[in-house]
């Protein structure tokens, strides 16, 4: 129904397999909840003409925020991911949670009275985090740059600092919310997709049939401390048995451009260095894709996804990690797991990560559990 | 409801967030269909006690076939996955389709007849095979030991052979019907597990967010063809750089075992060995168990599943497999993913393949669609 093609309630029963008189029962209740619109009736082979409805994305708003080391986005969107307004300001994240929400609250404030929609049009907010979270309680475990955060219950003080205390609060972790977004945004149509962050840190957030998959208690997605296998041209010895982090990551692509004699730090840095065409720069982002796709290679054969999008300060700088990329994975793995597979650049821009939390939230939004406890709080 | 628990509809309303009516509606579908039968009254606070219903397991049957490379089990179950009656016959994969399912087809309805069920009550057939399946078409492909499988239309094959056009077939690989069946069998509150198969192959089987993950194209779960990281205290020079298969399955021991002086060929050559307390054929399955874990150690920090099952002849021979496995991925695995983790033997008997394809035939005849349109040819 997301698509917005009207549709008739005998339309509906078909392509969901549901009976009439379920659908039917259903679609008065999304009626009553605004979540579908009455649409232009359908053609008539005689008699009163079936009516048809349509989703309504606007019928409520979602938010969605995106917390980085340095910079917080926001953005306010509608039920289908549409976004009505964003805005990225500074912050700290090590200031900890109280001074952060309180000023990303406020940017989402104001947003809404641009939009002209008041708090109580928020069906949900979503709350992308640079670190672990336990995903169903909303706590950051062990968040190695934001240790003030460690297992704070983040939704109840975003509640508390809106006072609504029965507003809903989605927090995971800032690799999660941009494989969402970038999966509903680009890649609807792709059952399996797998997205790798390569800045800071390097991690991965999973799509498989179709839905986000977090885990037994969140902690899929760790792809920076996996051992890299050696190969026969790696210029690493065998016996420098080393995790993903430590040999590909922004950071350590700078330790490695600084003992050339260049002086980076950051993964910014690294960016730089790499547009202004620096050779010994170029070469080691490449040296660096080759060995994500080492990993990447064991990944594409056990998970078998169709699409591997690229992103972070790192991916997204130029074709140099892609490139060192694809060249392992297609010698690495097996052609009936690479045959359709694509490897690509992340498509999203700066918003990418509060679009994702929003969408997270509006898909919540729409569940059958929170569209009843909706209507019973409207009743 | 498969708890088989009788609810009211309200109970069930409440557990599933759908509305009163929503609820209604489906449930007398359900109860047409008799999925659904009526059970014993709740107690009432005054006037009519509402009417309670439960799941009927029995309404239907499903068909559950696993087929290896010299025997075909068969298993006639409920629709709660309860087995009714079971048999394991003798045959030859690489005989071909066409006799091979003559030969199972004729047990299935030698044992249909036994628990007095027509073919007209069987609700869907499963069939795992051994090789890769794309499971959308029911179709091997590129199958190694069943060459004259490959691309063959399997689900229409058993349709003609039992002259049900209409009976709804479904294939998958040996190891995905494993996985299923353990899920449902012994670890139905774990969202996420990882199901290995370690025989004369090496194979996974994928359960993420409760439901068996095929990857695209049904290409996941290839752990065989994976690269091994190669570790100091390994045996194996690191310029030897090997995939998972020739170095830790059944065959692969099996010549090491040779090296050493021992006949062993098979895999059951191995087990016999380990069981009659062989040093060197206990010690090299242990290492074997140490390169799965080597893989699995990646698998688990990117996935994060809950449990880890092992099994497989060679899996199944004993603790030796596991305890290398578990060396291994505890060492090299993350503390929060494997902090709850369990990495245990396979506990399904010789009848889990079968009992795996027939859960799978019966959540395919529970779904929406499946009841609607066996409803529609009632009708």
């Amino acid at each position: 129904m997301l698509d917005g093609v009207p549709r008739t309630r005998a339309e509906i029963a078909h392509l969901t397999g549901l009976s009439r008189s379920t659908v039917s029962a259903r679609v008065d209740e999304l009626l009553r909840a605004g979540v579908l619109a009455p649409a232009g009736a359908a053609a008539s082979s005689g008699g009163r003409p079936p009516a048809r409805v349509a989703f309504n994305p606007v019928a409520r708003v979602v938010v969605g925020i995106d917390l980085g080391a340095t910079h917080g986005t926001v953005a306010v969107c509608d039920l289908a991911g549409g976004v009505l307004s964003a805005e990225t300001i500074d912050l700290d994240i090590a200031d900890g949670p109280q001074p952060v929400l309180t000023a990303v609250l406020g940017t989402a404030g104001s947003l809404l009275d641009g939009v002209g929609r008041p708090w109580a049009d928020v069906a949900a907010l979503g709350l992308g985090l640079p670190g672990p979270v336990e995903h169903v309680t909303g706590r950051p475990v062990n968040p190695p740059i934001m240790p003030g955060w460690d297992r704070v219950d983040v939704p109840a003080l975003v509640q508390a600092e809106l006072g609504l205390p029965d507003l809903t609060v989605l927090v995971d972790n800032d690799v999660n919310v941009l494989a969402l977004g970038e999966h509903a945004t680009w890649w609807a149509e792709a059952d399996d997709l797998f997205y790798v962050k390569v800045s800071t840190g390097i991690g991965a957030g999973i799509v498989m049939g179709g839905t986000l998959q977090r885990g037994a208690r969140g902690s899929a997605g760790d792809l920076g401390h996996v051992r890299v296998p050696w190969a026969a041209d790696s210029p690493r010895p065998p016996e420098d048995e080393r995790e993903l982090e430590d040999i590909a990551s922004g950071p350590a692509i700078a330790a490695r451009l600084r003992e050339a004699g260049v002086d980076a730090r950051t993964s910014a840095d690294v960016v730089a260095f790499v547009r202004a065409g620096d050779r010994t720069a170029i070469e080691l982002v490449r040296q660096a894709g080759r060995e994500v796709g080492a990993v990447l290679a064991t990944v594409v054969n056990v998970l078998g996804p169709s699409v591997v999008v690229i992103g972070g300060t790192i991916g997204r700088a130029g074709e140099d990690l892609l490139a060192g990329v694809r060249e392992v994975v297609y010698r690495h793995s097996l052609p009936l797991a690479t045959e359709r597979l694509q490897i690509v650049p992340a498509r999203g821009d700066s918003n990418a990560g509060a679009l994702g939390a929003a969408i997270m939230a509006a898909r919540h939004a729409l569940a059958p559990e929170a569209i009843a406890s909706w209507l019973a709080r409207e009743d």
